[in-house]
This record gives C-alpha cells, sequence and structure tokens, in this order.
C-alpha cells in the first residue's frame, strides 16, 4: 500500500491526550459557569448561506473567509459565533423567551496568515444576553462577574476586566465638539497601549485634524486614573455638559457597584478610560480583559453593549450584551507561559486495573465497582510482562494501578499502588475506592481530580 | 437597512434551547461514560489536507464530501471521526502509549441528497481502542458494555446490541468453499432484514452464482437463532472445519462470557448472525444496535474490530475495535418517536430570582449563594410588571421562581414559588437551595434535575 505523509494543516491545534483532556477541563468549567447563571446553550450550524453570514459586509472579513459552492449553494463557514446569533434570534424570534440569555463554546474559522500562536480554526466561548426592545443595565454587571467566577475557575487570578462606556466616550467628544470624529478618535485612543501616548497625539494632531488643545483635553481624560471610585469622582466633574456623558457614567456607576454586589473583588475589574473596542458596534459598557503579568498579550476576553443585533435579518431592536473568550488562543498562551491550572487532569484515567489472572471477569467486576464511585477506572486486559504494564501506566500518567491476583481474590481484595510513590496497599475495593479519592483530593499524587 | 431573510441550511440541525439542553445533556453522558473508562478526548480539525482525508478513496465518499480550495490548498471537512483518528495515529504514533484509548463526540459533514432525518452536518460520537501490533479480546467486550451504559444513560432500556464475528461467517464461507465469495454474500445476507428471506436467496443464486445447496446452508446458517447460549450450541455443530471459523467462535464465546461479566443483562445483547457490516474494513467481532420497538430505524450504534488502521498513513500494523453513534439522527428519532428521556432538563435555568426592590444588591447575593450549592439560578432584572416576570418563567419553562422582597429582606428569607403547582413559601437561603433540590430530585417539578 502507498502511504502517504500524514499531517494536520497549519494554522490548526490538534492537542496530545494530555493536553487535550486539559483543554476539555477548560471547556467543561465554562459550560458549567454559564449554565449556573441560566444561560442555555445553543450550537449553529458551522456552515451558512454565504450572503446570510456575509449581511454585512466588510473587507477583513471577506478577505477570510472559508466559502465554497457546493452544487448550485454558495457557501461559508462562520468565522465568528455573533453572525450565527443574530441570524438565529431573527429566524426564532418568535418562540424565545426574552431576555434570551445564550452560551456558545464551537470552533469558527478565519483563513488568516498563518503565523504562530494565530489558528484558522478556533474555539470562541460566547455569552450573550438579548432583549426586545429593552434590557435592563444589572446584565452589563452580571457578564463580567460570570468571566470573573471563569477566570477563577481556570486557575488564574492575576487578571482583571476593564470596563468602560461608550457613552462617556462620546459624551466627552461631544463636549469638546467632535462628535462626528468619534469614532476615529477611539480607533486612534484604542492604539495607546500598543503605540504610546505621544504618537497617538501625533496621529490625533495630523490624522483627525484635532487642534493641540483638543488632543490635550483628550489625553488628559483618558489618562485619569486610580482606584475605581476615584476615577468615578473625577468624572464628576465632566457632568452636567452632555447628556450622553452623564448617562453614560450613570450605567459605568450602576456596573461598577453591581460588580461588587456579585462578589467581584475590586482586584480584578477596573474602569478603565482608554477601552474603546475596535467596533462601531458596541453603544454603551464595553469590556477586555488582560493577564496582569502578561499585558502583551492583549485581551483575552472582551465585549460590551450594543442597541441593534440583527438588523440584517429583523425588523426589530434586539438590543444585547456580551462577551466573548478566544479559547484556543487562551490555552496556547496559557500553556506557552506555564499558567495551565496544575490542578487540571492531564491523564485519561485516575486508576488503571490490572489482572493478574488469565480469567478476566474479577477485574471486569472490580472496574465496574470502582467505576461506580465515580472514578475513571481504566482496565488493561492486554497479555503483557508485569514491567510492561507498569511502563504503560507511567507514560499514561495514570497516578493509580490496582491489581488483583489471585490472593487477592482470595482475600476480597486488590492491591493499590500510588504511581508516583511506589507505595502499595490492600484495601477492599471500598476502601480502595475511598483511598485512591482522598489522595485524589489531596493533592498526593501525579495528578489531581478536580470534581 | 435592507433585510435578508434569515434561514438555517436544510439538512443542518439547529435546536430551540429546550431542545438544544436535552441534546447536551446526552453529550455530558457520553462524555462522563467515555471517560469512566479511560477514553481520552480527541478534538482534530474539521478541514483536512483533501488529499489525506481522501487516501482511501471510493465513490459514495468522494461524491459526497465537502471540498473546496483555499489559497492553494485543496481542503474538505471530515466525513467521518475514523479518517482523522488513523491520521492523527500515524501523526503522533511516537507520543501515545498503546493502547489507544480515545472518544471523540464531533460534527462531521456529507453532502447527501437532503431529506427527513437525514443530515449534512452530524454529530458522531466515536469510542475506538488502538492497539500496537496486538490489542487483546477483551477490549471487544468492553467497547458494547460502554454502549450498553450510555443507552441506559439516555433513559432508553428496550435496545439490543448485536454481535456477530466475521471470522465465524468467512470460516463458514470457507468451509463451503465460497471464501472469494464471502464478502458479495456477507454484503447480501447483510439485506435480510430490509428485503427478506426469499430476495435474499435470488439474489445469492442469480446475483452471487451460488448452487441451491448453497444457498440453503447459508440461509440455514443465519436462521440460526435463540437465547445466547443456543446460539453458540448450534455453533459447536460446525467446528473443527475451519480453523478460522473455531477462532471466530472462540471470541464471540469470549466476548459474549465478558459481556456478562461487565454486568450487561442478557436481554440487552444477542448473538447475532445475520449481522456482517457493509464494510470490508472490519474483521472480527462487529456490532450493530437496534431500539427493539423500532427496527424499521435499523442500527443507532455500529461497529467492530478492524487489523489496520491506519495503514495508508504508516506502516505499521495497528489493530484496533471501536464503535460509532450517530447522535444527531439518534437524536432525531427518539424526539421524533417521543423517546427522549423526560428526566433530561429542559429549562435553562432551576429557579428565576425576581429581585422585588430597587436595589438588586440582595438579589445579586441570594442568586450567588443559591448558585454555590450547585443550582442553575437566573437573575431577572429587567423592570417589568409582576405579571409580566411570570410569563417569562413560564415560557422558559424554570420550575422554581425565587421572590425576594423588602419583608423577605428584613427577615433574611426569600419566596420559592413552584411554577408547576403555583405552591409559595417563605425559606431562609439555605432552606430554599434544600427545598427547590429536593423537588427537583424527587420530580416534584416540571422539569427534573439530573445529577
Amino acid at each position: 500500500m502507498d502511504i502517504i505523509k500524514p499531517r494536520t494543516l497549519s494554522g490548526f491545534m490538534e492537542l496530545l491526550p494530555g493536553k487535550q483532556l486539559r483543554f476539555e477541563k477548560m471547556m467543561e468549567i465554562l459550560r458549567t459557569t454559564y449554565a449556573s447563571y441560566g444561560f442555555a446553550p445553543l450550537d449553529t450550524p458551522v456552515i451558512e448561506d454565504a450572503q446570510i453570514l456575509l449581511a454585512k459586509g466588510g473587507g477583513e472579513t471577506e478577505k477570510q473567509i472559508y466559502r465554497f459552492q457546493k452544487g448550485d449553494s454558495d457557501l461559508a463557514l462562520r468565522f465568528d459565533l455573533t453572525v450565527p446569533l443574530a441570524k438565529y434570534v431573527a429566524l426564532h424570534y418568535s418562540d424565545l423567551a426574552f431576555p434570551f440569555r445564550r452560551y456558545q463554546i464551537s470552533k469558527v474559522y478565519r483563513g488568516e496568515r498563518a503565523q504562530r500562536g494565530r489558528f484558522r480554526e478556533f474555539y470562541q466561548a460566547d455569552i450573550d444576553i438579548i432583549g426586545d426592545g429593552k434590557l435592563d443595565i444589572l446584565n452589563e454587571a452580571e457578564i463580567p462577574a460570570i468571566i470573573y467566577k471563569v477566570f477563577k475557575g481556570f486557575g488564574l487570578s492575576r487578571f482583571q476586566i476593564r470596563v468602560n462606556n461608550r457613552k462617556i466616550l462620546n459624551g466627552f467628544y461631544d463636549m469638546l465638539g467632535l462628535m462626528e470624529k468619534s469614532g476615529d478618535i477611539m480607533r486612534t485612543v484604542d492604539k495607546l497601549d500598543k503605540i504610546g501616548k505621544e504618537k497617538v497625539r501625533t496621529l490625533l494632531l495630523e490624522d483627525i485634524g484635532l487642534t493641540e488643545a483638543q488632543a490635550d483635553d483628550i489625553l488628559k481624560f483618558i489618562a485619569i486614573s486610580g482606584a475605581n471610585g476615584e476615577v468615578l469622582a473625577a468624572l464628576e466633574g465632566y457632568t452636567g455638559k452632555s447628556e450622553l456623558f452623564d448617562q453614560g457614567l450613570a450605567e459605568l456607576k450602576a456596573v461598577t457597584a453591581n460588580l461588587a454586589a456579585f462578589g467581584v473583588p475590586e482586584e480584578n475589574f477596573a474602569v478603565d478610560l482608554t477601552i474603546a473596542r475596535g467596533l462601531d458596534y458596541y453603544t454603551g459598557t464595553v469590556y477586555e480583559t488582560t493577564l496582569l503579568d502578561h499585558p502583551e498579550i492583549g485581551s483575552v476576553c472582551s465585549g460590551g453593549r450594543y442597541d441593534n443585533l440583527a438588523g440584517y435579518y429583523i425588523d426589530k431592536p434586539l438590543p444585547g450584551v456580551g462577551i466573548s473568550i478566544g479559547l484556543t488562543r487562551l490555552f496556547y498562551v496559557l500553556d506557552e507561559q506555564g499558567l495551565l491550572n496544575p490542578a487540571l487532569p492531564s491523564a485519561p484515567a485516575d486508576a488503571l486495573v490490572l489482572p493478574m489472572t488469565e480469567d478476566p471477569a474479577p477485574a471486569i467486576a472490580l472496574a465496574e465497582v470502582l467505576r461506580c464511585t465515580g472514578l475513571r477506572i481504566q482496565l488493561y486486559g492486554e497479555q503483557k510482562k508485569f514491567k510492561q504494564k507498569m511502563a504503560y501506566a507511567n507514560k499514561l500518567g495514570v497516578p493509580f494501578a490496582v491489581l488483583l491476583g489471585e490472593d487477592e481474590i482470595t482475600e476480597g481484595k486488590c492491591s493499590v499502588k500510588n504511581m508516583g510513590t511506589g507505595e502499595q496497599v490492600k484495601l477492599s475495593p471500598a476502601d480502595a475506592a475511598d483511598y485512591i479519592r482522598t489522595a485524589l483530593e489531596a493533592g498526593n499524587c501525579p495528578v489531581i481530580l478536580e470534581k
């Protein structure tokens, strides 16, 4: 048979089992946390009608999209989860209860130039809350509170959710008589972290044509910083001049107060006037999330409030608030930086049961008993030498081996071997299960089970 | 803004939230059960190099595949999970521990003619165990034992896993001097359920050119039926004439005995000599699974033993055994037949917390307390009339509403309303959580929580 050299396309993440187990655990944390806040799972097709997916159009998107013909159909792979959500809500509008809260953790596709840490197929993990006509400000605090829980679940603590409100920015530019240029200004100011204050000033003057006084007012404004209370107090000084600004400040104060009620510590969220988000789509609260020890990575979770989710598909005002984690990239970065939670399991089983008799029936029964206690148990049925069986257990990284020979069967026991320490004890099946679980929970073994 | 009519492509399943929740619960049962037997999750790309995906070639596959160019690349969407597994094992051979046990629950793509109950994008839920050179027969009993657990987890009881061994069939045809025609014969016999005994006989005589005596021997052989012990006893009468047959019978007996050791009741598995599987790929044990009250659906879970997983990609003998559930189709059929487990949750939350005061902080805190007990709690922050809030709770189908007004806050309690019975009680937050959980577990509410 001719052999074709196997390969996986570049820009597509394909993990070995140990890492995949950790990735899956992160997805489970996402699903469980999102569900605990009453979000319903959503699963839309990977392939959509290209006309529908590209209703909004736009340059970068169209260049990157995977688009192809099948028969007479003009098809494309989804490039985010927001456009499919908009389609879904418009299509099923009358069947949904609003506010409609959904999460979706799915792959999306962008045919970007492949480079380190950039993926053409990657998971996004999104939550959105969509209102019918109206949506309460409370939701704008709940979204980052959920993200806080997710990141804590990932084992991270040095992260910060940065919050701003575009009405404050627009209102401020309104005061300066620069309302029409506010989009251009925000896109420029958004580059502050990357290019620095001086270059932003130059761009504001030369590219956008502001006066020096205007540029300085803006730079002074976005330089407002400090504890959340200090920033909010400084913003009070600008009130009474623009209705939009005052509304934005009231919203930002409500979000800040409610975030505290949700139990998010002040160290994990910050009011940050430099956050604007590049998209014109957002209209109120906006979020970015940074890893404090790795600012160079940029935002790992972003989103905000929008007023018109599905205007391309339905003639109804559907405001919403949402946030998206670029999960594949986040996993790649955490792995590279050694920040993956060591408590995430990386072995496919908690214990490997080794039959030491010819008849496998007693070992089968033992494995079933251990499994019933909730442990992940692999039965090893291959006819190999003991040493090879141990080598296999070590390669898998299982924390325990459970041996069952004639002696153990006669005594109604089994021998549990800690693969980390080499320690071996003879126990009844029920005690063996307790012993393994206790060790896993205490972390006294190469791999820790998270329940 | 011009409005584009939203639609989802035909042949692509897109569920409303209540059904999606049930589908997700089935996926969770699959993941948990597969993991409890020590299978590692695998996630391969949806897009692969077309040359690699089509290494085996073959008519139907090539016609149905989604294949397209992107830049210079000839790409295709995976049409099953076996070819990507073969590629993965060949590519990562030296990093894997054998036997390599993996599960994958992922979407696959086949551009078939769309028709009711046929999908172009559908989930497969596969498990495979791959050996390096050798693989013990024990694995061939474990695979159907796991499927038994999965189907029980789905809430099904009237199903049967039918088991056969191709060595028995090939050995039998060998005895009749029909070894070379065994593939054709098996493909014909496989149609027995669909076209009946007489038509199979006609095909054996006319299409395959057997003598009447040969056809009758075959029909007599495959008519062997009864309890598993009876079938195995009848097969003993054929031993001693073909080494292959004798080997197959020994394997079938081992699988049958071990399936009993795994705790699979005899009513849920049957030795069935008519099972052959259409693919030439299988070499030993083969499986099909039927819903006893719906034989017309055909097999909902099939697989078997193969000797050469990845011969197109690597020069190593990699035998394996695997099985695949066509999950999207199974869900569609169960839903249509009213067989979806009523214990599967269909509301996105166990309770809806309704703040009845202007300040939402006490309700936020209450929701967090209830969530910490493991309940799924949605906080409803919209400024609506009480009646509208109740209408929303009813539309979502949440079993409980939790009301928090000034009185409750003063007393340190909350009011829990059973949305099914209308009954309302005032309880402390801890008691409320117990009350809700107890009711959910007892099924005293519209929706039952499965833990």
